[in-house]
């Protein structure tokens, strides 16, 4: 019932009424009925919780988004996995167990989505029976993403360790690899099973890792999962930031859509992507901070780059970040509803 | 005397004899040397006594370098702008009063470099002196690099408080980089004076910016600075990271040398600066810890993109990071000189 919602017909390069937007990030600390919820459980409750996850979802869609990506965090695997996974406020994720040697791969549990990560899809299952016109996005981390968070053991400025790490142990750097792209798969499968209508693969750190680096250790793990997720036949968006000398390669992976950082021009994208390709992108997520007349001007310089082309969904290009004024990314969803699809 | 060594003759795009090379950060952490003189002397102590920063500066010599870059850091100006500048072990430079404000950028008191920051002069000088056959590279930060430490108190994962600043306050943006690169002028000038044979700009973050922002936000400035700095008649490098969508801008601000990060092809950063523009880079520092044959196939891999045309000095894309492997830097510089400059 959702299939010619606007989100789904731009993803598939399809004519749509208007320019589909959402946001990563949408359901998060800029708003305070988010900060209200964090006040009252942890974290890792909020994420664990159906009811609450599903609760945190739908909060963006009051400001006109056209999905709903589920609240839910890329690391989650890590819990079964032994990694130890801790949120600290201020700090972000932290890997208590970082996965540093070859003999840390080999002992690596095995995990499956059903067993272990079952309240996601019980998410997505509560949001799309209550939200039937909204598709739900649901999402993983991309195997290379997964494995710097393992590797670090958290965010990095450089990701020097997970680079050590394939560099020096390019047998483990594979399987590792190899296990998160099965645990991806498994979890995006889930999702989808689940009533999720689109999924979005994270590589948010991709970027850091020169095209020739991608070649080798990281597009045969993607080609892969967007192989093994083709057949559940819905949208597949492959996101990274930094990425403006990667995208032909991630295109190769197989997506359906591309998702651009906000570094590179959209035009330049679509030209290097080709016409055909979805993508979607790429408004600065600091640009939220501008006064409005300058937002609305890069919002419409973002639709103008497009030139009405179909296959552009709107969005930020990385997170909205803590401390976004509510009122801005409203008035964001209204330019980009409003601007219509002509350029 | 040193006006025909092979990193100046790369510089202007003339022939060498073989490629020179030089490393961001090659007198550092990684060096047994300069970790024992740090166990004797304060990080602030190290940059401000002539004779210890030209011993630091002199380090690398020994791995054949064909540069010598000056011991200093970008952010010595914050102390006589009262900024309150320290540098803490294992998180690097803290900026205890940063500029949060137009009153703070109105009331940074006038800085000359002859009064305040004499000393960087004084160890270019030494090492000059010292060093009559090498070439002693100056720098400073760029206005834009310089503004995002000043406003964010230390280095930073988003820039989110500099686009704030730049987007809300765009008047103090512009006061506060006309100052930033009215003291950048000062201090570049004061050390060719000093015996400088070439100015490195590192603009590490403006690949943080969009095209559009840099264009209105930094070229003004960065433009205003390389005009000031041709007459001194030595080649201007300048630097940044993450710059693949920023080039053709970059090379607007009229540098001798653009300085690549590492994510960017260097023959598609050469089509697109123009194969007349001289260009600096860029090996992943990351892939100095790789096994030898690993890293010898990426250094070879460079050289046959830049395909033995003049105008390219071998560097890393970025610092060298501590921990690197000595043995390893001293290869990355026997194979780019033994490789010759034939494709």
């Amino acid at each position: 019932m959702t299939s010619h919602a606007p989100f789904l017909l731009a993803c598939r390069g399809e004519p749509v009424p208007y320019t589909p937007v959402w946001f990563m990030r949408q359901a998060g600390r800029y708003q305070p009925e988010y900060r209200a919820l964090r006040e009252r459980h942890a974290m890792l409750e909020l994420l664990r919780t159906p009811e609450l996850a599903a609760e945190v979802t739908k909060l963006p869609l009051a400001l006109g988004v056209d999905a709903a990506i589920v609240f839910s965090d890329i690391l989650l695997p890590f819990e079964p996995l032994g990694l130890g996974l801790r949120f600290v406020d201020g700090k972000g994720p932290v890997i208590d167990t970082p996965v540093r040697s070859a003999a840390d791969v080999a002992r690596l549990p095995p995990v499956t989505a059903a067993e272990s990560l079952g309240f996601v899809g019980d998410a997505v299952r509560l949001v799309a029976a209550d939200c039937g016109d909204t598709p739900v996005i649901g999402f993983s981390g991309a195997p290379f993403t997964l494995a710097a968070y393992a590797i670090e053991g958290g965010t990095s400025r450089d990701h020097v360790l997970t680079k050590q790490f394939m560099y020096r142990e390019p047998a483990a750097w594979h399987a590792l690899l190899d296990r998160l792209t099965e645990i991806a798969v498994d979890l995006l499968t889930l999702q989808v099973r689940a009533g999720a209508a689109a999924l979005q693969v994270f590589d948010s750190w991709v970027g850091e890792l020169t095209p020739d680096n991608y070649r080798t250790y990281v597009l045969p793990h993607t080609r892969r999962l967007f192989h093994r997720l083709v057949p559940l036949g819905v949208p597949l968006i492959y996101f990274g930031v930094a990425t403006g000398s990667l995208l032909e390669l991630m295109k190769e992976a197989g997506a359906t859509v591309i998702g651009l950082g906000w570094r590179i021009p959209l035009d330049e994208a679509r030209r290097r992507l080709g016409r055909t390709m979805p993508v979607q992108g790429n408004l600065d997520p600091a640009a939220l901070f501008a006064p409005p007349a300058e937002l609305r001007r890069q919002v419409l310089a973002i639709l103008a780059a497009n030139g009405g082309r179909p296959g552009h969904v709107f969005n930020t290009g990385h997170g909205i970040f803590p401390g976004t004024p509510v009122d801005h990314v409203r008035l964001v969803v209204d330019l980009v509803h409003e601007a219509g699809v002509s350029a």
